[in-house]
């Protein structure tokens, strides 16, 4: 592993998502039912069982025949229905009356649609005839064997409906991270009570719970005072187990340095305390053995850039989904007032796909605290250091903020 | 209204899209905790409480001093940590300890940066100190009473956050659709089971169940054989209080025309039962009062589509989300082999954003019951009927079928 070598240097987005991806290694591996496998991320190839279809289904509701009969008057000798299984060997002359996904009772024959004959009692009569033989024929779509979903994907319901028809009840995937979100600071209350004078709600709570939701990940939550021996109780129990421990508040460079110390004590090694991009400095990265840890700066805005940034990398790092750039490419559409800031900055925006191109429209952003953007943020905009005024019209990179496959 | 007159003749995608539109009204709405808000629609727009931020704020670790005293030496009288609230009149000469987001003692203050002071005892020497005040204050982000966040947004992780920042513990959201789903079809056998020859297994109830769980729906769900008695006994409990029913298979053309008879007995209006489309040509959409049914063509693909396409219309508006095309712009990576199909086609496909630009891969295709494409299948190019050849870097319209805000 390459750490940075003194804790104390402050490390660029880039460094915190190389060191992520350093510290968070794929979890174990567990199968699970279908309805509890969406959104979770494959770990095995899937093949297919037997051959896709299986045998020879008739793609429309009508007739089946022989080819080499041209006969066009038959006597209808049976009848096939969907997950009927009657083999025989039909006689020139004769047909048999089969449904949209009915088994052919046998080789050589071509079903005629039902809109091109017309019954006459135990007669069919054909009234249009030609090549189309309305078939799904045996293995078509797929040889039993052959790799039809690949491992590393996230199911989603197109590819859950795949598992499921191949008979892929209990498909492999990655465990969930085990997450412990510790929400610190004496100023905040829970969102359904009044603040007092001096204190503020805490939104990262619901903010971090929401978050890990998109990955069906459950965290346990504590509330604490900015008090060492309360959270050190407070994790005491929960610590141990836990893949992921994201510590909100508390990370501020003053005297109190209240995570660092918890971390430290808790026998982790600081890698990171301070981010060079912004919003987000006070960002603590850290590390005991495979469990990795975040301090996140209190301020909402900055813990939505840091979720979607370095937790983000950490949960698909732990899910053992591939490494890949989480930048895009987009267009400004209006001015992004850029004040030539010495920090990489993460500007909130609103990105939507416009005549498909990705369009970018910068949001309204007065400080580091200020939430509002939140209403309509979905990308993150990546303004290099030094930036001054980005034109409208101007190509930028940025992070979607949405989940996608 | 303006439904289509006769119920035989086949509608085209369009028109279904405007038909449910006309069908589907918004839900009623109800309170929700914010740990069960995500994903649901806001029906309400939400004001601030109180000014935001609510009091000055110290957006820094440091010492606070009067604008008005170019003292480079204070005496502290005081510590002020977040969560405090300790009014004061600074006099010249002092200072007042401050801890990021600890409220200001009072107006006409600066915080200097504890990086550009040094302390001594009970003082505190200026190192460095500029015009920049570092405080956020009160009302600066939003004033009381400004509407934040506008309604009929999807509820995202930063708009929970936002809405707990402001006290919004119970958001007034469109309640969720209750769906009965029933797949039919002699056929059919559950995903663990081994299917007998002539059988296939159940994928539809998985793909449904999942597609259904990207809104937080949980369905009721049955699995029954064609057999129109089996069908109403299961459907007799459930199909009351439903807003939303979709039967999966049982709507082939052919003579037993299942669903159909099934919605009919049910007093259901069919509006629609043939599709122009496809796949899902053996389409039905019918409404009984403000319950919206659907008979959704057995085969997984044609479901793939059916889903996306209309039922993702229904649930947007039982959710009270503003009616807006589905269709985006991409450019095609490769040729696409339409075949002069007299039918408009939505093929299956994947898309990405590639320098800025939304590009879709065809996937392979070979009938309307080959699945293989839903391994990674996140979008559906438009074909529109009698297309020939798409060539290669031609721009086409496509609906993507991963969930957006």
């Amino acid at each position: 592993m390459t750490l940075p070598a003194a804790n104390n240097r402050a490390a660029s987005a880039s460094e915190v998502l190389k060191l992520v991806r350093e510290i968070c290694l794929p979890l174990a591996a567990e199968r699970v039912a279908l309805t509890h496998a969406g959104g979770r991320v494959l770990r095995e190839p899937v093949r297919a069982p037997e051959d896709q279809p299986s045998f020879d289904r008739s793609s429309v509701d009508g007739f089946a025949v022989r080819m080499d009969d041209a006969t066009s008057r038959f006597r209808v000798v049976d009848e096939i229905r969907a997950g009927d299984w009657k083999p025989r060997q039909l006689q020139p002359g004769e047909a048999v009356r089969i449904a949209t996904g009915g088994a052919l009772p046998g080789d050589g024959l071509q079903v005629v649609m039902r809109e091109d004959a017309e019954r006459e009692g135990e007669f069919v009569v054909v009234l249009r005839r030609d090549d189309e033989r309305n078939i799904r024929f045996r293995g078509e779509d797929a040889r039993v064997g052959q790799v039809l979903i690949e491992p590393e994907i996230r199911l989603q319901p197109g590819t859950l409906g795949l598992l499921a028809s191949v008979g892929c009840a209990q498909p492999l995937v990655t465990k969930l991270p085990r997450v412990l979100h510790l929400a610190t600071g004496n100023e905040i209350v829970p969102p359904e009570e009044t603040p007092q004078r001096g204190q503020i709600r805490d939104s990262n709570s619901t903010l971090v719970r929401a978050f890990l939701d998109q990955w069906r990940i459950q965290p346990i939550q504590l509330r604490v005072a900015e008090d060492q021996a309360a959270a050190r109780a407070a994790l005491e129990g929960s610590a141990r187990d836990a893949d992921l421990i994201l510590v909100s508040g508390g990370a501020s460079v003053g005297e109190h340095d209240f995570t660092r110390h918890l971390l430290e004590q808790f026998g982790f090694t600081i890698h990171v305390s301070k981010a060079t991009a912004r919003p987000g400095k006070p960002l603590i990265v850290a590390q005991r053995g495979n469990t990795m840890a975040f301090g996140l700066p209190g301020n909402p805005l900055a813990h939505f850039v840091c979720l979607n940034l370095y937790v983000r990398a950490a949960l698909e790092a732990f899910a053992g989904r591939p490494a890949e750039s989480v930048f895009h490419t987009g267009v400004l559409m209006t001015e992004l007032p850029a004040d030539g800031n010495a920090r990489e900055t993460f500007w909130p925006a609103h990105w939507r796909l416009d005549d498909g191109v990705a369009t970018l429209t910068p949001l309204r952003w007065s400080s580091s605290g200020d939430l509002t953007s939140l209403a309509s943020a979905n990308a993150l905009i990546r303004v290099t250091a030094g930036a001054e005024r980005l034109e409208r019209s101007r190509w930028v990179e940025f992070i979607s903020t949405e989940m996608t496959a």
